[in-house]
């Protein structure tokens, strides 16, 4: 059986991810093969349990300031993971932003994943912010549609940030468990904190249910220059002031990064170990910059190194 | 030369107090000598660089809710540190709240600081919220007048909560040292993240103005139970949730609060260090519970210890 089933399957400690997001629609097709081939490299040298490949929208309303990098629609996650990559051999999960599509191009979809012979991986994600009056399904929907489709292993988005503000982000992740939800993805982890609070509250309702706990995959991405520190506070990654203190003022913010994320996750991987909750890594690069691709390379590497102690 | 005076005068790391609060006014003479003899006797077990003793006010202003614990006015604490324990021989810092006594009041303390043959030590602090038209001196009147006592050595409050909430505690700080201020102290630490993000900007600031780092004593206290923890929140102290939940659900809050300190305050240090910040601990029992006060003696061993490393 293939690692990652195994880890999900059994709720077990250790998933290792790498996570990318695919090509703009707009490159030409010398140049998506180009990047597709460099992506079949890279996941071949690290061999992670399995892909993420991300579902990348437009967000207008996701805060009062404009976006630091400009939106540029992407080639279709799903097409990119299972045609482009076919020849890769891990297992892929695809987010799917279900809230920006109509129920009929989320139905179709499903047929066509019943249709194929082996397990399939997807991370459902609501209406992006600012587009609460989409087309789209509500998530809730999207996870009683999905299991007609039994082949189908569907994971959630679990994300601290939010639950600094509303403190409800657990009974969310009850609620995704009880629709169907088998591991929760996290967006990239900064703020050791607040990452503990989600776990801590996610452990106690657990106890308190009486449930089993969702291996809860943390996501980790270097950053290498203010202009990444902007974007990822833009997509709402909360860092702690010193933290950002420390990127804004080292002279290799690359390296810091790394070495701060290598900080963050093992603060992190004490906590959930004494809680008996299975984690797991993503690791990604958020930047198309290639320093800044290499080093989510380097990241994995140290970030698996320290998962398997 | 004075093991604190030493510290202070050469900025060094390592400056270890204890903190009390004064006596109740209402105590009768006979428990007043009986708490004094148990002061006397814990200081001398301990020998501390010094003692810490507090000026504690009523906050009606402090914030919506009641306060947990009712307020009873103190022994003076002058008087307590200087009169009622002469005979513990060793340097005392008294708290003074110059926001709410008159000028002559203030004055005539000065005089008599001055007419003493040895260095004294205050830490001066403003007026309590919710007396913002009180009749005493603003802080930098204090700091000013306290100028003319060249035997006195002045001390400042450093809140790592007030920089969460307004970004801007490392310019008080700067300015306070401006105005003669040797030291700082803090309010009960057990959120690391927020107290690096004090020292970080403070660094950050010394840097920038070439100015160096005045020691800032950190002070831990024991949590025995939800009621010490809910006066603690209500004297503004900071609790990471994930933090509040292991105190709140431990089966043996106490032991579990002295091994929290202990971890924040290695993580503080840590980040000190690299910093090259001096630091101390102050170490005090916000309870009067016999079981948390023996735990503060036990907290500020360990304390002690580690930061002798």
């Amino acid at each position: 059986m293939n690692a990652l089933f195994e880890k999900l399957d059994r709720r077990l400690t250790g998933i290792r991810l790498y996570g990318i997001a695919p090509p703009k629609q707009a490159s030409d097709a010398e140049r998506l093969r180009e990047i597709a081939a460099q992506h079949v490299a890279r996941l071949r040298l690290l061999a992670p349990d399995g892909l993420v490949v991300y579902d990348i929208q437009d967000e207008p309303g996701r805060s009062g300031e404009a976006r630091p990098f400009p939106f540029l629609p992407t080639v279709d996650p799903e097409i990119y993971a299972h045609d482009t990559l076919a020849e890769l051999a891990i297992p892929k999960i695809v987010y799917r932003c279900v809230g920006a599509q109509p129920r009929d191009v989320f139905s179709s979809w499903l047929d066509e994943v019943r249709s194929t012979p082996d397990r399939r991986l997807g991370v459902f994600v609501g209406a992006p912010r600012g587009r609460s009056h989409s087309p789209g399904l509500l998530l809730n929907e999207a996870y009683a549609l999905a299991r007609a489709a039994a082949n189908l292993v569907v994971g959630g988005i679990a994300i601290a940030e939010r639950h600094a503000a509303k403190a409800d982000e657990q009974q969310r992740m009850l609620a995704k468990q009880d629709s169907g939800c088998r591991f929760f993805i996290t967006q990239s982890v900064y703020d050791a904190a607040a990452t503990k609070s989600l776990l801590s509250d996610y452990a106690l309702s657990l106890q308190a249910s009486g449930r089993s706990p969702a291996p809860v995959v943390l996501t980790f991405s270097p950053c290498g220059s203010l202009k990444t520190l902007e974007l990822m506070k833009w997509l709402g990654i909360s860092f702690p002031r010193w933290l950002e203190n420390e990127l804004r003022h080292s002279t290799d913010t690359l390296e810091r990064s790394i070495a701060l994320c290598e900080s963050v996750f093992s603060d992190v991987q004490d906590y959930a170990r004494e809680k008996r909750l299975p984690i797991g890594i993503n690791v990604e690069s958020v930047s198309i910059r290639k320093s800044e691709i290499d080093a989510s390379v380097e990241l994995y590497r140290r970030l698996s190194s320290r998962l398997a102690k």
